[in-house]
């Protein structure tokens, strides 16, 4: 039976630092945790974890991985052209293979900077993610994105294989996976169709996530159209419910806050994405005070432009204290417990992102002897002022070793990049 | 004489992208750069910058080194608490011993960061920190900082000390320091003060340097006091004038933004800091619209915390998108020219922060064959939007290798991270 403790280490989860601490792992179990690890003398690997910190894998609720390969495509363009002028043009030219390609990219980048579970949406090489996400080890909620364009007969087929991939991932031998309905959104989906992909979802007891309120143009033009606002709307019509994700919500008003929270709405924060779009700075201190479930999400790497959620955690913290000009709307506890344990529980991991007994070994170790982390005076602060993806030493996902001494053991990345960089030379060809 | 070539490298700086270019150094001189390499077969070293690009070292125009051993002593709180209740009694506690522990730490954490040039204005260790930053091999702009309260024997003899310290900087053997005069604020020192300071500063021909309008409160309690916002009043008076550096300048109205451009007066934009100290965000796109020469800095690591400019690249093109929604206020080409270029002017290095012949030989080498800087479709995209200090692999300043594949050569790392630890013990056991 796979079984090994991290000793002598500092351990630190959205709830507690054990410092000088040790974690026992058993099959893919946390089978103790403590600060006097007391050698029982039973046949067990001890990893020496002096001058690291072990904490729980990072959860990215939002992101398109076969996206990796139109990274830095278009900067310093806001959304509505970036979209339009630059990303469907160019996500044309991607096919099932091109898209592989990427995934696996975003996988290796995913990996190295500790995240241990994400969140996928895309409408291409659905099985073959569903499958790499299996070989690599990781975590993941899937899901075959929808824009509800085209006939009646295209959408409901869309939808049709939307829901059968999210029950295929559901149905993970390796429990692993997730499966999920994502519509895309309300300025690409018709009211309609979102209805009855909830309907759906609701049948096969699916979560349901959507990109809505990313920009105050998407706000108002849907409330000219509609004499709502989205989130509002959404709300009344029952699309957006207890366990739905809403990403970005980036313009909603009190109203809509309160709203989400009594409904049991999760949010995903995107703050490099939204910015660099120009769409906004979300009011999370609000969402956060309000108690709704708010986690972190890189979003593509196309408006990021990296997959790094220590940057998103940085991000998170930093930008809504400058933005409110009160350094103390955000702290670093929250935003750790927002990126580990808020963000496992809203891809359906409910014994994940702690480092607790009977929670599955989801974590990492962080090197601290390192210039930028010294001295180390605040465990919190540490990881989200300081420490960046490069800093990761080892990955954990269900008690097996996926990264050690920052070597990936389930994935070739260098194999891995020379495909992207392949994928990307066919997919600038076909432009 | 030092000669090298570097070749088959991607060159980018402020004002041009050179794909598959070559550089050529002579003594501390880039004597030549183009796109393509004619081997005239003189004894020369050739340094492979195959899936490299190489960029001007980065300027960080505002910090203070000894800082570093402070990183995290008070993260989430707002700038008047952080600065009374805790920075203000532990500076107290350093001494010249911490303080020279401390900026060694900080130059080993800038120079692994590509940071080749860097503003460093402290009360304590000065000479330390000159001879510091000669056996480095950095370049620097050092001052004694001044905060005026006290005697006017006292502050008499703080001034004298602080313009003797700059003329000894300013005459350094190796061309590679600067001088400048730098009382601490408006609200520390008294108006008369400033003028004195101001006063000898231009007897010595030494710019003048300061913390500015970092805050809200501090604006609105300076008006209360004088009749006039600080920088208004300050350029009135004459104390800031071409060639000062107004550091922070985050509550800027448009009148003041007009008249800082037209008395040439230089800002140092701290974004990171700002945020944290939730001082706010200060109008850079406007600023640059009036062409304010503006550059980049870290600030220390306890409102950081970390000093990487690659962080302070990403967040000052990000913010300024998110905060006015408009992705297209800033962009990385500007950024990039900012930390490199406009840094190294407003330091008093008129021939550095370009790839240029006749520039002085001050560049960085940053490995792209990585996961988040695959594929790279856009030089100066992947400079702010993807790297970070860690992917720099190579320093050169003044013709001179500082780090070669990640191995600092003139500083010693391990002894200067270990007695960092021990310093910032022995500051702890002070308190
Ligand atoms: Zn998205
Ligand atoms: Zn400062």
């Amino acid at each position: 039976m796979n079984q090994f403790v991290v000793q002598n280490v500092t351990i630190i989860d959205g709830k507690r630092i054990i410092p000088d601490g040790f974690v026992q792992v058993k099959d893919k179990w946390i089978v103790a945790v403590g600060s006097e690890w007391m050698d029982n003398h039973e046949e067990c690997e001890c990893i020496d974890g002096q001058g690291k910190i072990l904490m729980p894998g990072l959860v990215n609720t939002h992101g398109h991985t076969p996206m990796t390969l139109l990274r830095g495509i278009s900067d310093d363009l806001p959304l509505e052209r970036w979209l339009k002028e630059k990303i469907w043009p160019a996500e044309a030219a991607l096919d099932e293979e091109t898209a592989a390609a990427g995934t696996a990219l975003a996988l290796v980048e995913m990996l190295r900077a500790g995240t241990t579970c994400f969140a996928d949406m895309y409408h291409l090489n659905r099985e073959g993610t569903a499958l790499l996400t299996e070989e690599s080890g990781m975590k993941a909620s899937l899901s075959r994105g929808m824009i509800a364009f085209g006939s009646k007969e295209a959408q409901r087929e869309k939808l049709n294989e939307a829901v059968t991939y999210a029950k295929a991932c559901d149905a993970s031998s390796s429990g692993r996976l997730r499966g999920a309905i994502f519509p895309h959104s309300p300025y690409t989906c018709s009211l309609h169709f979102l209805q009855e992909a909830k309907a759906a979802a609701d049948v096969s007891s699916l979560p349901f996530q959507i990109h809505i309120a990313e920009t105050r143009k998407e706000v108002r033009e849907y409330e000219k159209e509609q004499g709502k606002r989205p989130i509002a709307h959404l709300m009344e019509k029952g699309i957006l419910s207890n366990g739905s994700l809403a990403v970005h919500s980036v313009h909603v008003n009190k109203a809509e806050i309160s709203a989400l929270s009594h409904a049991g709405v999760h949010v995903s924060h995107n703050p490099q994405s939204n910015l660099k779009l120009g769409s906004g700075i979300a009011p999370l201190p609000q969402m956060l005070n309000e108690n709704i479930p708010v986690s972190l999400g890189t979003d593509s790497a196309a408006s990021n432009n990296t997959l790094d959620l220590f940057v998103e955690m940085r991000q998170a913290a930093m930008i809504h204290k400058g933005n409110e000009e009160r350094a103390e709307v955000t702290n670093a506890q929250e935003i750790v417990n927002m990126a580990t344990y808020t963000g496992a529980q809203t891809l359906g991991f409910p014994r994940a992102g702690l480092i607790k007994e009977g929670y599955e070994a989801d974590f990492i170790l962080i090197d601290t002897r390192q210039p930028h982390l010294t001295p180390q005076l605040n465990g919190y602060g540490a990881l989200v002022y300081a420490a960046s993806g490069r800093d990761v030493t080892d990955v954990f996902v269900a008690g097996c070793a996926l990264m050690r001494d920052r070597r990936l053991l389930t994935l070739d990345e260098e194999k891995i990049r020379k495909e992207a960089a392949l994928a990307h030379e066919k997919w600038k060809a076909a432009q």
